[in-house]
């Protein structure tokens, strides 16, 4: 019998996990659900899922699929674990691509993995756009990316297995780690980031706006440095809201050691410390990715 | 008579002019010179200059050619400038890459543009790679890049009107802008993301560095995010000192007004002036270049 996918959660991750299931395992039955009906609409006209449920009566049918995967921001997630832990029974499967670990691990760790409830495997793939939704979707997001578990429980259940199989898959490589450390780690390189690059594109256009060509001409001027310190200022602040409302405190370590680090280079502009800022910069770029 | 072409400097910028001349004129001699001469071999062995010089001396001699491209960091082409301007006369022009213009345009008032004296055209093409020299040079380097002028003199002669035509045959929109405001605005949209971005490398090294394992996995996890904001990171020290010296306070400046916009945002993470942030970060981004 070939495995039922429900992914909650159409937008660009959703989506784009539902094409590159269609490519690693055809014999997979990909079901759809979100809460915008358009969302939902185009991810089944890009061919991301096989059906769309008409409604959240319809995903919380006991049997509607084996595996669960959800893929809204991190406030929904947490959502749909309540209200799925009582309708489902242990041979069903329910994972995540949330982008904060620590609060869902708990939660799980209340809600499944016990006699007569359903398996949770957090998860997280470690890409996206900076733009979301089913229209950007991408067969080809995961490959080569990093999907990282936060396991809740160290015995492993065959459908979890099989779910890590297709994340293989898709092209993906798996990676285990806890999940606190997994949130630390998600504040340095992928929250601070972020956070860095909306600071930027909001400063540069308090600095700018005053002149409407004047902004289209620093942007003009500014070139390939500028598009890519800022490109993530494009980001949604619904799916950050989330990320910054659970790992509020590494986050805001970060951003602090950051603004440290800034000061001290501002103040050694024209000092041989400079030259240490570099040489230790230029030493992170030479690292090879494992 | 063609026109004789010397660029001092064959690294990357230097290199990928003669490239791209050779595209946009064949007609004119590129002769060549660098402090290197593994640059200057490199340089010519890519055919990015006809001829190389070879020395100091060649170079001094008071018809090497007609046009000079300074394309070294800012210090030794304050250098240059000086050496250049007693050997020269009226029917040749020099013109310059520097990333700052503010003490280019100051000693050019000095030395050229006046009787008996060389043209002095300062420049500054808005392109580049994080890693230099002669073997990455490329041809279309300067494609759709903005390439600034700062002139010293409104009154243009008949080889700076030359050189501008060149500057388009390369690919790249020309634009005028005073100096002052020259290094104001590309402390904003290249000095502060590069600084931002060598800042974030060496913080994240010194963070991670302890456990090389450790620092190749944070690589892996981090993604585009993360390689687009530290990119900037391999940047060389040799280029960087000579900006941080001529632009030092402007730098400061946009690198404090970073400092407290991060902190900013660090307060405000759970609060709804995150979301004001991301709306105006997301406002600039929406903005078309000119």
């Amino acid at each position: 019998m070939s495995t039922r996918i429900l992914i909650l959660g159409t937008g660009l991750i959703g989506a784009s996990v539902g094409l590159a299931l269609k490519a690693a395992a055809p014999d997979s039955k990909i079901l759809g659900w979100d809460a915008d009906p358009a969302e939902l609409a185009k991810a089944l006209e890009v061919g991301a899922i096989d059906e769309a449920l008409p409604g959240r009566e319809a995903v919380l049918a006991p049997d509607a699929a084996d595996i669960y995967l959800l893929a809204t921001p991190v406030l929904p997630i947490l959502d749909w674990m309540q209200r799925l832990a009582p309708v489902l029974n242990e041979q069903q499967l329910v994972t995540d691509v949330g982008s904060t670990k620590l609060e869902i691990v708990e939660l799980a760790a209340k809600l499944y993995n016990q006699p007569g409830k359903a398996r949770f495997l957090p998860g997280h793939p470690m890409a996206g756009k900076e733009s979301g939704g089913a229209a950007l979707a991408d067969a080809e997001l995961f490959c080569g990316a990093t999907w990282l578990f936060t396991p809740v429980d160290q015995n492993e259940c065959a459908l979890e297995a099989h779910w890590r199989a297709l994340v293989a898959g898709m092209g993906a490589q798996t990676q285990d780690l806890g999940a606190e450390r997994h949130d630390e780690v998600c504040a340095w390189v992928s929250h601070l980031p972020q956070m860095l690059s909306t600071a930027l594109a909001a400063l540069l256009q308090d600095t700018f706006s005053a002149d409407p060509d004047g902004l289209a001409a620093v942007q003009a001027i500014g070139g390939r440095a500028l598009r890519e310190t800022t490109r993530l200022g494009s980001s949604p602040y619904s799916m950050w809201r989330d990320i910054a409302l659970t790992n509020t405190e590494p986050i805001a370590q970060t951003l602090h050691a950051l603004e440290q680090r800034l000061a001290h280079l501002r103040e050694n502009l024209r000092t041989p410390e400079l030259r240490e800022e570099f040489a230790t910069a230029n030493r992170f770029r030479a690292t090879k990715k494992s």
